[in-house]
């Protein structure tokens, strides 16, 4: 595996000023902030709240949602699952179909070890899941995703009986309905998000009749993301919570006209880079998209008016906002647009205590489920 | 570090139908013929070849580059150079400024050990590097970095002569010109990026006069990329082709108006996907933008009239075009838009020989440098 030169891996109780750039720092003091707000909120709604391990794929993040109430973690893929249970994790949900029988028998192995959950959209990937959990002789619950408004994975919402009563049909335990709406986490004003998660609701609703004319209860109904989830909260409708985001806060999210009733966020993940190259009309740092992921635009500057301009792979452009450009080697912190696919990026995180302009390290983790998209 | 399920690892002598999805692949036919034509097409020329290693990240591939006549390979980062180094490559160049003095330091380090070459463009970072390579005894060949029109990087040519001038009074040996121009390799049109090479022999002869006022030599100018290196080849002004996405050929520079003259290359890398749930409309595969990087657009479905639409994260949503959509569990190959961030994405790269429909793992190589952004 890749390594980094030993001298360049921060210590803990380095000086911030000395990590080496660009980096993956968590500011602690924002993301305890986060966990606890969240974990009561879920608290005060009577909601559980099962975080999406898929923003941090660490265990050292997951412990701390866990510590302060998560019933457990959702997870996206099968190698994401396995690292998290080889790190500890012991209640985890692939939120997600698999139908690949090789991956199948690895999700049945990984059932015998841990409890887990698994969501399933199509007869057929009931049928091999069924089949890969006889050969190990363990049991698994499974969540039927219904489509709700993204269009991605899920059945149609009427057909969700139908799968649930396959799968108690093959012996496995239907646990309840996937519904998270994916598309409707980053509309930006909170009119559409609610118009989006009340065409949710009624999905789910034909969903549960669907699964009562099967025959069958409907223990639980799982989603939500950071956007959305005070209006999932308030719905009665959905009884968990998977929202991710929140324990980070990218700046895509932070773009979004608040939700009344939701508890505010702060961004707590920072990639620290450093200024390698000037002129006098722009600045060049050290991260590019090899650093920080673009999918949902540029990072911006922490606390400082400047253009983030993309410079490529390895390198960003400052131009001057209402800030002077800062000078060669001086640290810009960066705000990422999307913070799953950057921590994806990086095999250690940086937590920081006492703020980025003069704390200390107090601990790095890796990235347990770095890389793992499989 | 992260490991995938032993069980999930692809073995060589393994047919590719069996490799777990999403997989980084690599045609190994389709690459061998890459590198033939661009070392044949450098000899031809009587230029230099030094492969950008950035691409790849990997011994594997820069040991092939280096058997078919390469002088050594290109990186762009420190923790670039130092894996590779690692793994047995011991002819490098940072073509890229470093101004942090415990990078320096480390940079120092490793020119103790191989042969290694750095750009530089301001005179701090000459200062610097100087002050690094006395504490450790050891010497150190500069490039220096004129920005040719990208805008990014580099000092104003005028000023070439200065910073030579500095390196050589420092005890670093002034080794000639860096000038690349990563802004003109995805213009699309012939015309254009002419036209832009153009501009950039006028900078090369402005900075080659003001070396040549300092009273110094200039002993190569190294630059080039896969979209502009037959026009700089052409030149008489570039000793040195730093091309390096031609090994894999991404969509992006297939999307380019061939320039006349130049090889053309061939689509070796790819994304193996299968799809993990479908309904009469699309499908949905299980590679997203964590599986592939979508900086420079997204992926195309090889050899398929797909429409391949933005799936997120995980996930990727494919359209019926001229061709059926995939059934459940049937393999699509994605070719990335941008090759080098989608490499860095991936911990193994998995090496196939005769072709994607039925052939056979070769080998299997790990991305040494993947996540080295340092």
């Amino acid at each position: 595996m890749p390594s980094p030169s030993s001298s360049s891996l921060p210590r803990v109780g380095d000086s911030v000023r000395s990590v080496d750039t660009p980096a993956l720092v968590v500011d602690l003091d924002a993301m305890d902030r986060n966990i606890a707000a969240m974990a009561a909120y879920a608290k005060r709604h009577g909601v559980r709240l099962r975080p999406h391990a898929k923003t941090h794929k660490s265990a050292f993040v997951a412990r701390r949602q866990l510590d302060a109430g998560a019933v457990g973690v959702c997870v996206q893929k099968t190698s994401e699952a396995e690292a998290l249970a080889d790190a500890g994790i012991d209640d985890l949900y692939i939120s997600n179909e698999v139908v690949d029988p090789a991956k199948l028998a690895r999700v049945a192995a990984l059932a015998a070890r841990v409890k887990l959950a698994i969501a399933v959209d199509s007869l057929v990937g009931v049928d091999r899941l069924a089949a890969a959990m006889r050969a190990v002789g363990a049991g698994i619950d499974v969540f039927v995703e219904i489509d709700v408004g993204q269009g991605r994975c899920g059945t149609t919402p009427a057909r969700a009986g139908e799968l649930a009563a396959r799968a108690t049909s093959r012996g496995l335990g239907f646990a309840g309905l996937q519904a998270y709406h994916g598309g409707a986490q980053h509309l930006r004003t909170a009119a559409t998000r609610r118009a989006a998660i009340e065409r949710a609701m009624a999905a789910v609703a034909i969903a549960k009749e669907s699964v009562a004319a099967a025959g069958l209860g409907c223990p639980l109904v799982t989603g939500a993301g950071t956007g959305t989830f005070a209006l999932e909260a308030a719905s009665g409708v959905w009884g968990e919570l998977q929202c991710g985001s929140y324990v980070f806060l990218d700046r895509d999210y932070a773009d979004n006209e608040p939700t009344p009733s939701a508890p505010a966020f702060e961004h707590a993940l920072f990639v620290k880079s450093q200024v390698m190259s000037r002129d006098d009309v722009h600045a060049v740092v050290d991260a590019g998209h090899k650093s920080h992921a673009i999918d949902s635009g540029l990072p911006t500057a922490w606390r400082r008016d400047l253009v983030f301009e993309n410079g490529g792979d390895e390198h960003g452009i400052l131009r001057r906002g209402r800030d002077a450009l800062p000078g060669l080697g001086e640290t810009v912190w960066l705000v990422p647009g999307h913070c799953d696919p950057t921590v994806n990026l990086h095999d250690r995180c940086v937590g920081v205590r006492g703020g980025l302009a003069s704390g200390t390290v107090e601990t790095v983790w890796l990235v347990d489920a770095r890389g793992c998209v499989g």
